[in-house]
Parts: structure tokens; sequence; C-alpha cells
């Protein structure tokens, strides 16, 4: 293979957010437009103020998210996403199209899935083809490092 | 918020494979078209048989793989995705695309990744909007249960 481990893309995004907590988060801020720790408390039954702290902070050191203090309150701390966090729409879009493909429980108006799904369509096998010859390529057909 | 926790797609996406192994054990069955115990092995350095073993007999249990005795050798096991494993291709480009914008160190050709993303191009905001105004909307708006 071409790649040593630490080069793949698909490690490097779940090693940024491979963590249920962390995706839901950034779900809770981009659906929900959470910004403060409390509604992301509220947001999402279930987490704990301190795996919200500690998924915050992580998210932060990874850039995926900025804190400032909140221009309507200085002692509030408002969280919003960055370039980078916003660059994860197609990722919750993908998986909101499977979810409510596979999951009998998920409760999403269909149309609406079905829709985004249309709008993300791509060539799937032409997609998987292009990857499996850059992975069989040498590593000389590779772009350089960046 | 009109959805119970256990009806946000997200969410059940996260619990089908909300793991770093699951996700990578089914990117080697994907992109480098692994079948076999040992490929999988031998695919990803570091994972240990026990994890794998333990992450396919989960996989299994979702309907995201299936398990078959190999017709070339009975002795042997098949593993291929379903279609329900299958349909995470747009998930996995999602996080292709993603980490080749913003790993550094991620190394693929980023020709391929750009043309990827722009296979998948959906209107963020138009999506954003509609899901935003989806949750807002009263219950009595939603589909019925399926």
């Amino acid at each position: 293979m071409i790649y040593e481990p630490n080069q793949c893309p698909i490690r490097f995004a779940l090693g940024a957010f491979g963590d249920r907590w962390s995706l839901l988060i950034i779900r809770d801020m981009l659906f929900r437009g959470c910004t403060h720790f409390q509604e992301l408390v509220d947001a999402d039954e279930g987490i704990s103020t301190s795996i919200l702290a500690n998924r915050l902070q992580r998210l932060e050191a990874q850039q995926i998210i900025a804190r400032a203090p909140d221009p309507g309150d200085g002692l509030q701390v408002l969280y919003t996403l960055t370039e980078k966090g916003r660059d994860l729409v197609p990722v919750l879009l993908a998986l909101f199209v499977w979810a409510e493909k596979h999951d009998p429980e998920t409760r999403v108006p269909s149309d609406l899935a079905a829709q985004i799904g249309r709008e993300m369509t791509v060539d799937h096998d032409l997609a998987l083809d292009r990857i499996r010859s850059a992975l069989a390529q040498p590593r000389a057909g590779d772009t350089a490092p960046r």
C-alpha cells in the first residue's frame, strides 16, 4: 500500500472526532445553532458536563470549534464552528441520509433525506475505482507532500 | 425539539459504527477489497485480532457486513459488505474530502479529492436550513413513523 497509516484521510478524520459525543456536539452546533455550554447540555439529554467540557476542549485543540467571550455577556463563552468544523456538513448529511434509509426508528422527513441524497449524488463506483487505483499506484504517481 | 434522542439519524449512525476501528474495517473492505480476516489484519497495521473479531461480529449484528463460507475454500470465511454497508460510501467519501483539505499529513491525490468534492456538491446552506426547519416544526408536521 502506498500510504503510511498516518497518511490515510479516513484515519485522520476518525482521529479528529471518532467519538460519538464529539460528532453529536458538532450536530447540535450545526443543526440546532447551539453556541453556549448550557445549550449543549440541554440539547442532548445524556451528555455529562465533564464529558462535554472535555470534548469541547478536544474540538478546540483540533481547531474544529473556536471559543471566545460572548459579546453580549463577557462572562459567557461563545462556541462557534471554524471553517474546518463547517466543512463537516457533508459528513453529517451523508450520515443523515444513510440513517434515514437504514434505521426504522429514525424519524426525519423522508422526502428531505431523499432530496439531500439526490443532491449529494456522486458516481460511487467511479469514485471507488479512482480511489482504488490511487491506492494501487506507486508513490511516484502521488502528489508531493503539502 | 421534535425528535427523541433515539430518533436522531446522526445518533443512530454513530451507534452503528461510532468507533474508529469499525469504520477503518469498512474502509479496507470498500477501498482495498479485503474479504478475509487475515487480509484485514494485514491491511491495517495495528488492529489486534481480538478487536478485529469483535468489530466484525458487531458489524455483522448491525447487518453492515455479511459472512459466508468462502466458495473457493470452505474452511475460510468470506466477509462482504451488505447494501447497508455499501451505502456508507458517501460517508467515507465525505471524510476523505474533509481530511484531504484539513490534514497536512494526509497524502492523497488532491485532484482526486477535489473532483469527488465537486461531485458531492450539495447546497449546504439550503440543506441546513431545511434540517433546521424540520427540527423546529411540531411533530404533526413530521412524517408518520415507518
